[in-house]
């Protein structure tokens, strides 16, 4: 029986437990996207204890903590900060085989060098010892991130967004990674949300009014620039139905839309098609990456979103992509000389093999499309491990540009270990099984592609 | 190699077989969904013969027959009972690898105590020595679950049944276990399909004239208050293609059908809607289970149908589930306060992920809804594997139901150990990966709340 | 660690390297689809190099080398052969774990007798003696094949095809095995596609001219008698959607397309409907073969569409099937006794289960309907470990007819020594595991019942 969580954790294999050692557990980080708020960068923001670093806002977790009996008091509510600490730890036990499990080891491994399992029993003494270290040297959000070795990450922000934030973390010689700005659209995608009309009169105060199709691209395009000034490298748009339509009249939507008028599914699709076209040529002009991410269920506890709101932990996975709107909306782009990078992610692993093959479709002697890392609720070993076997498959491995979080949390960056350590043993168990040669040098720097510099040029950071 | 089917079959570590052995093997059974008769445990049914016990009304053994080459006529034929039994005994080789031969493998060993694998040249004598044993004592029906030390069964039944052979087993003190009806409307969901003006006269000659909507209502609420006083605890519905709408006119449906009208496609997911919002909130008042079995296609086979009827082995794996519709029914509920206990269980293995997640999204501080066992064609190693994958990744395993076994034979309690014993040792599997500390009494507990003792508390048995 | 690709590659326990090695190993081949020119067997075509062998028309290749970085010139393009095959040879390493890298060294050890992995640095030594090797005896397109102890072959054929290269083969002595056309009528059931109208004159040319569904249908059948005579066991038919209805009026829609005039899916599911309704009763009819191959997308690159055609490596896997319609289909012809023997396939996995399912529902007491071998881009280990669990889990397994290599490749053939050690390995493992018991002469017996007698049966070879 191997130790608990030790150095060789996911490790199963004598090769693939050198190739973790000696290439991969040394590699920077590029932390493509995730939902880290820039403002608590550039203000340091510290953690007085472990309830504020992983209770406050980890869906993850929450989720975890109502499906084992924990109230909603000591998961969202105003319980002491305390209590709630000792309520999810009392229920980690029960996390057996999660990734949130893994997750809270490593961080409490990685960050505070703790290698007690957490429990009911060692709650106390685990809470009173972080809370010591956090209040020590080192534990500001901007060094928990450097802790990793993060050299780049990227944000989630909306158009309209002033990015003030990023323009003060760009300006601070004492920030020791790069942290760019990433647009994401979905507001002025998604133009049957409630959301829809306030963010195209914030994007207008910014950009100049926006009355209809021309103006509103006019005021995307102006953002677009200013995104890219800031150092923005990468976009990304969210689907819980991924519509597409090639022709039809999305001036006419937008127009019905702006004067309170109701439209259709085929409207919406029109209007969509549209302007996803536009975007991913502006993309391409610029040379920024769009990813889609694709096949979520949202809001699907009203109990929670009245309650909470977005982001409660009341999403999971929905349909399946159509793959051949998606197909033809890919087409449409390369007809046009217009297709950007573009990472694909499916939240449906239903879709893993038909996404995983599309993208080699449109690699363009280059892997210009590709098929992006397991997520969110697909994020645990074996989708992890589906990932990879998809990509090992499809002969795409080698140009892969790995693992990001998709997190809010700053101590979140063990996951980039928790995929190395997973892509280090599937490889070594390859070549033990006498499936490819034992050419360390190769594989190592394979592997240090994989988790580091295929990012790099990928993104061109 | 490991001896054929031993103690230590599916079991391939050390720490999954001390808690298989230690803490499984000898909890008792809740078998809270089958198709068992109430009227044979009441007639303390004897089985002659294999042939009775095991070839009577098994449609998966009767697919295995038909897929290797074994002529109707000693399937569902007129052979004589020794002939059908001979001709499953030769195929039973050919089943390497299914749960068919694992079943039949483990019913004679604990049932028996025959360890021989079985096969042409077999036959004979197993034959001979289990009819021998059939004779004796503790071969009756109800001996024969009283033996897998059955606590709680609950059977398959329709709500306008008058339940008179539960209640004679609910009379009777020399019944070891609750046998308890479970109320499953599916001929009144299935509104277009030929039982419906059947399922409605009968239902109306217990509990008043159906002429409308209303009374179609108050007797199955009056249908509801029988069963409930008669024990029951659970309900069950299938679905071939999971229909559901927010508004519509039911009533106005309804009426269409009982004047022999067509309806449509709309009109059923409106009335289905209707109906099933009705009926969950009648559970939820009385603290009744919803199940949900989703997606198998039926009758697949107009040659078996024709010959043999319904449940002839003609059935198949068939769609995909819509998430946005099962989604929406669920938060319809839980907006207003009525959602039951729910159980979602899925045909199509495509679908696992997202029922899985889903039910996390209504967890509702406790497990409320639950993603069920691997069910019927997906009731294999790797399905059973499946499930607990899923539990285990969203956090869910602890709180779970475990098994079932959705079987209309007596004989069929083994499943129950086929589940336990993978269970165990995928638990142990994490453990000596070190992916989890061996704190044997909190996995041995955790084991035995899956096994046993969570379905007491969810069923409130 | 194993030796790379030895002889116990992809065995990974006593059992199965003995089932591999004393009994499959030897089978003959019957490769009942592929796509192999019957010309160049009768022209003896020579190969001067690998790049003739492997990269003329190799999508599979094509692909690995798109998405790896190699410029288009030397993908499909007029780079000199061997900067063709250096440019390949680099890529190999970045394949790990693809079926690209292990059939590419499968086919340099046991056509050439080479061990060396392929590389960049190894490409010249290669290349020199591949090209010494393939300038001797026993390497043109005849040999290769007899080489691989193939016995009877069946390709790809149109219904307007003459045939002559087939009956030349016929009539040629010194064949050794059967090679057999195959009835495949894609262009006619695609009523919708550029290619209908070209197909509908060729067709008219050779059995009289069509005008209408009767005359359609009478030159399709006359083809059918020709094809027949000439040795064809097998047809096949490719869906993007599979298409179906029950009714409606198919003349009247071909009516309609032979005016020139548009029709809609609707129009479109009645004429497929309509004619696979005839084609099946008349492969019924002669005893022939039903193959259908479900679910890719197809040119999905308009850049490579356009540049270089069909099969250019821009196909993916596109969406389920529905369950429902393809029920439908065989269920009428069941009720209509005209149900041929099938053979199902899927492109995308998330249908697996599905169509295993589905298959015994219409097993009409000897596998009439059987789930066919992994396709296409699901034609790994995974994939096939796969399809081999459904066949195992359904009870199908003894009476798969095994592996066909669906390849244009004349040096293709390993892939079915490929499938072979996978199957051998993993009935190793049931058995190892102590699932079945060691009775080496019955799984022998079912190994090459597998892999080669049931295919002659099947197909009447």
């Amino acid at each position: 029986m191997k130790q608990f969580m030790n150095e060789e954790f996911l490790l199963t294999n004598e090769t693939g437990s050198r190739l973790f050692h000696d290439y991969a557990a040394n590699c920077p980080i590029i932390d493509y996207h995730n939902h880290l708020s820039p403002k608590e960068m550039v203000e340091r923001r510290r953690y007085q204890n472990l309830t504020q670093l992983w209770l406050e806002g980890d869906h993850y977790k929450w989720r975890c903590m109502r499906m084992n009996g924990v109230p909603e008091e000591y998961v969202t509510g105003n319980a002491p900060e305390y209590e709630k600490f000792l309520r999810f730890a009392q229920i980690v036990p029960k996390l057996i085989g999660s990734p949130v499990y893994h997750w809270a080891h490593l961080e409490l491994q990685r960050y505070f060098g703790i290698n007690t399992p957490l429990s009911g029993d060692t709650a106390k003494e685990i809470w009173d010892e972080t809370c010591e270290i956090l209040s020590g040297d080192g534990y500001d959000a901007v060094s928990l991130l450097d802790k990793m070795q993060v050299k780049a990450l990227c944000t989630t922000d909306d158009p309209a967004d002033d990015l003030q934030w990023h323009r003060k973390l760009a300006e601070d010689p004492t920030v020791p990674f790069k942290a760019l700005p990433s647009f994401r659209p979905d507001r002025f995608l998604h133009i049957d949300q409630a959301a829809f009309p306030t963010a195209v009169e914030q994007l207008g105060q910014r950009y100049g009014a926006i009355s209809d199709w021309d103006s509103l691209l006019a005021a995307l395009s102006k953002s677009l620039d200013f995104f890219a000034e800031s150092g923005c490298k990468v976009t990304d748009h969210g689907f819980i139905r991924f519509r597409y339509a090639q022709g039809g009249d999305a001036a006419a939507v937008l127009a019905k839309v702006l004067k309170g008028e109701a439209v259709s599914e085929e409207e919406i699709a029109v209007y969509q098609g549209a302007l996803l076209r536009f975007l991913a040529a502006e993309y391409n002009k610029r040379g920024l990456v769009m990813q889609l991410h694709l096949g979520p269920i949202r809001n699907n506890s009203p109990k929670l979103m009245k309650c909470f709101g977005a982001d409660a932990g009341g999403d999971s996975i929905g349909a399946s992509t159509d793959p051949f709107l998606l197909g033809a909306f890919l087409g449409d782009l390369e007809s046009s000389n217009a297709l950007p990078k573009t990472i694909l992610y499916n939240l449906n692993p239903a879709d893993s093999a038909m996404l995983a093959t599309m993208a080699v479709n449109f690699a363009d002697c280059g892997a210009r499309v590709q098929y992006g890392a397991a997520w969110w609720l697909h994020d645990h070993i074996r989708g992890i491990s589906e990932q990879l076997d998809q990509l090992l498959e499809t002969g795409a491995i080698s140009s892969s540009v790995g693992m990001l979080t998709d997190s809010r949390s700053f101590t979140s960056f063990t996951r980039h270990e928790y995929f190395r350590r997973i892509l280090c043993n599937k490889l070594g168990e390859i070549v033990e099984r006498g499936e490819y040669p034992c050419d360390m040098e190769a594989l190592g720097s394979m592997v240090q592609d994989i988790c580091y510099r295929n990012a790099v040029k990928y993104f061109g950071l």
